[in-house]
């Protein structure tokens, strides 16, 4: 085994504190990643306060890990020491099922393997995320991260940017279309610059005037102030897609009715109680209200080498690991512009 | 004008009655139908009852007419006397906007004209559905009605048949498929035939156990009692697409669990209250929950002919004119199978 130092929660809602750790040893298939960035998603706050109750302490969080590579196996061919490389919110999958086979493993059938909180296939070995200074991973599910991008700015890429870029390509966002993005947050701030990567007309929906002026300088052309009827009265019937990254309670209705006509509003957040529908809303106009979740491997190393293209990172925060409670607290405020990302070379300090 | 009889409500509530009133003089574009069927759905009542709050009295209901041709325009070149003809759920739109050139002449965008409860285009002469002996149609909003079809029980297809129709054609259901239909009444059953004449493998749910014989007798496959959680467990993630009839509240995500990855519900019934979704239901497998209106003229007289071609029409109870105000009474119930036709010789009588 090899050994590890992380930061973990020891249970709901406890501070994350320093962990030591074993990972599995590397077979002729793995990379050994030394973990240099780790951006900070909502999801590990989640998951340290067990909102979604199926959390198994201790808990290192942690799914956008850039690192360095510093161990191949014998049969690894994508990947040579001191490459750089990115690990996503997945690390293993059945690698059988037919969304496997078609480069879908976030839906794998048999479950895909999280990258923490789950177990290494097959086995009782704990997976513990990337607020740690290393990791062990098949080559099959590490990403290469392209040389152009800002190391700790790519990180938050590997699930915001694919949670994002996912749903816009699935329904084949592009030049002559207006596309609204919903919220400006980890996952709006990405949506909003992909989308106008895309070519994309790309509006903008927050309840704060405050957002306004970021909202145009990420590459909004115009921004709504939802809270204001009228603002958002003269929106109706004008969009090709929506995608809607809140995850706190609001109204979809009033959103599905700016869709155009054989339109569709993508979620992908999840907000935690059920929100009222009306099916008006989707009837009239032969609408669409639809999900999406990450993405698979395929897609987002095509994700990150999109972004390369077209030098899209993340607008991040750097922060120490030793600042990862406060940061936490300021989390659940919304407090950032627009991720955290810890520099992992805190934890050898 | 042109001297018309009919029954009509002339309050919110009040039973319908006999009603003279007058149609507009034929142009040089329309038909005259002698009305000779008409077909009685759900939104006749709601409509009598104001429970959309847009009700204008009097009010003859009824947009599931079939008639025959006794009179035609000199410019007409479709319709003859003595044809059989159709009018379904509008009687004219814009003409001009996209929709109406696209031939989704119900999403108009200035808003199509209804067969009744609306006012004649550019004027302000009410229009009066068909529970009347005759209508004055433009030729581009009348349907031709094939040889082979029965005509009482054709006239359903006016508005249920199109209403499923449509959306089956729209997220092209055919062979090896798997498809659910939500619900067993006037949409339902249609739903039901169609989707199986268009030779998917389809599976009939409902809430009662004693729909099962008709469902199968009708063209299921199989049939799930809904309310059985172990029957609703047993068909998770197997559907490529489902069509939800149901305009009482009920769980859509329970439907929306059913679904494959990447596949849609369809909802055509309104429901009056907001029903609760839960964002989980369609970003775990891309899923879409869509909504779908009647339908076109152009794929309107498109199902007329498959209808005839695959020897389809509605199981219909024929009623006089006279008995609509029983008819109503049972229809609130759920009580007929599964649509009432009123024979308009009744009138005569």
């Amino acid at each position: 085994m090899i050994t590890s130092i992380g930061y973990a929660a020891t249970q709901a809602r406890a501070p994350l504190l320093p962990f030591n750790f074993e990972r599995r040893d590397p077979g002729e298939y793995d990379v050994v990643l030394e973990a240099l960035f780790c951006g900070v998603c909502h999801s590990d706050l989640h998951a340290v306060n067990n909102d979604w109750g199926s959390t198994r302490y201790p808990l290192v969080p942690g799914h956008e890990i850039v690192g360095k590579v510093v161990e191949v196996g014998s049969a690894v061919t994508r990947f040579k020491i001191g490459d750089h490389a990115g690990i996503g919110c997945l690390v293993d999958s059945c690698r059988e099922c037919a969304p496997c086979h078609e480069g879908d493993e976030h839906f794998c059938e048999c479950g895909a393997t999280g990258t923490y909180g789950g177990f290494e296939r097959g086995t009782r070995i704990p997976t513990y995320g990337g607020y740690s200074n290393n990791y062990v991973v098949a080559e099959r599910f590490a990403l290469t991260i392209p040389q152009s991008l800002d190391l700790a700015a790519a990180a938050p890429l590997l699930c915001a940017g694919i949670t994002t870029y996912s749903p816009l390509r699935h329904w084949r966002v592009g030049p002559g279309q207006r596309v609204g993005i919903v919220g400006l947050g980890g996952l709006g701030h990405m949506g909003l610059k992909i989308a106008k990567a895309l070519g994309a007309v790309v509006v903008l929906f927050s309840t704060s005037e405050s957002k306004r002026e970021d909202g145009l300088r990420l590459g909004a052309d115009e921004v709504v102030i939802s809270s204001d009827p009228a603002q958002m009265k003269a929106q109706g019937n004008r969009f090709d897609f929506i995608l809607d990254t809140v995850s706190a309670e609001h109204d979809i209705n009033a959103y599905l009715r700016l869709l155009k006509r054989d339109s569709t509003m993508c979620l992908v957040g999840l907000p935690e109680k059920p929100t009222p529908f009306n099916a008006r809303s989707v009837v009239l106009g032969r609408k669409s209200l639809a999900g999406s979740f990450i993405g698979g491997l395929r897609e987002t190393q095509e994700m990150l080498d999109f972004c390369a293209e077209h030098g899209i990172v993340s607008d991040i925060e750097m922060i120490d690991i030793q600042q990862i409670n406060e940061a936490y607290a300021r989390l659940e405020k919304a407090d950032v512009k627009y991720r955290f990302v810890i520099d992992l070379a805190s934890l050898k300090s």
